[in-house]
């Protein structure tokens, strides 16, 4: 259950960009950007906010997450990308996806975390 | 768009609950949960494993998100709670909403990661 975390939390995003507003264009870019990087989407959940136009969306990986959150209003996005290495070592992949989620909101400032999860689990 | 995200990995956890196995048991538990914090849940998705039976779920807040997944194989849980503070501290709510999942798994070991999120951003 040995996992890796990635987090990136962006800052000075192109503005008005759909990806920050539009649910179905983000869910496009996640669901593209799984597949390119070898990972298993088994589900996803895309939710916009009504007030400051914002979205959340999530895709269940076989492998464990991705989480986004936008923040139009502030040309603001972070996100998350967590894989369990059981099984494979997919670390690779993990970075592969983070790669293509932060280029394509063309931040000025990328504030990156990593964690290493459930080490002492097995 | 400053945030707190808390990660906590659960070990030994009590073998045989539904919990592990059940996506709604999990989904009961995560949406009680996060109703007693005080946060806002605005939607939630659950997928069951079929191979080893493991669940994951999550449930998008107002503030961010919950994630759980477990490991049923391994008496294993990860916990992810992430909430943004813009407009108000949800820093309490969050704390509230770990330590009541993490007490329903009855964990022997529990390895917890904090994480501030966007403090470049605003």
């Amino acid at each position: 259950m040995n996992g890796l975390h990635l987090t990136a939390d962006l800052s000075g995003c192109r503005s008005g960009d759909s990806l920050h507003t539009d649910p179905e264009a983000l869910r496009h870019l996640c669901l593209k950007a799984v597949a390119a990087s070898g990972l298993q989407a088994v589900g996803q959940l895309f939710h916009r906010f009504p007030a400051a136009g914002g979205v959340t969306g999530v895709v269940l990986l076989a492998e464990s997450h991705l989480a986004v959150h936008t923040w139009p209003e502030l040309a603001a996005v972070t996100l998350d990308v967590y894989v369990c290495n059981l099984g494979r070592d997919n670390t690779a992949a993990a970075e592969t996806l983070m790669a293509a989620l932060v280029a394509a909101f063309e931040p000025a400032a990328v504030q990156r975390q990593v964690l290493h999860r459930g080490q002492a689990v097995g």
